[in-house]
């Protein structure tokens, strides 16, 4: 694989990161990024690493790269998902992603870059949600 | 990676596909996907595979079981971001997903689902989605 999808959803755009970053495959979804935003007119992007079940001090640096350049672009970035232990590795080592919002799932990310989008609230508690928080 | 996360948005589940499938990562998906519809009570599956560029039909078959037992489950499942390549490649096959509903993105996709999710009419045309077309 040497690109990332990027879908877009209403006025955000999804990337759903499910492999160990490399260099040239941060460096495409950057570029990719950066141009959707600009032609679709996104107001913000969800980045989903619920399948992530480690992230090290690259794919840390990938996401304060990709929240920046968002911002310049005035977009948004909402990282999803993360695990308990990944949470924990990010602190020790120091990447604390203060330029990132989180979010728990894309429902509550997704609240949080339009306000609006979609049926976040309804029904009952999505019960896996608390296994794709422990499992890792 | 052994798993395929699969993303709840609103009242759909959402699986980007962007790897070869093999045996063991299909069951999974099978398996994931059947036990996530019951308990978010999800109405539909949204299967991207705009990052495939190509879909034999190990993956046909799979796209055709994941739309019969989300069937029984009383859920639609609808394939979105097929490339015209694939979808020539796949009649070319015999497989012509006859179960499956297909859309040329996610937010056509979801507004068959649910029918008003989001914002799927709103705004400019997405140039990308152009390269992504390709429906069966």
């Amino acid at each position: 694989m040497d690109r990332i999808p990027i879908l877009k959803l209403g006025r955000a755009l999804l990337v759903t990161v499910q492999v160990d970053m490399h260099d040239r495959l941060a460096m495409a979804l950057e570029e990719d990024l950066s141009a959707k935003i600009v032609t679709t007119g996104a107001r913000g992007v969800l980045i989903d690493i619920s399948g992530l079940e480690i992230v090290d001090s690259f794919m840390g640096r990938m996401l304060d790269t990709i929240a920046a350049v968002s911002r310049l672009l005035d977009a948004d970035t909402v990282v999803v998902g993360m695990r308990p232990a990944v949470a924990i590795t990010l602190v020790e080592l120091g990447l604390s992603l203060n330029g990132v919002k989180t979010a728990l799932d894309v429902d509550r990310g997704m609240a949080l870059i339009t306000g609006d989008y979609g049926h976040a609230s309804e029904g009952s508690e999505d019960l896996e949600d608390s296994d794709d928080r422990g499992e890792g």
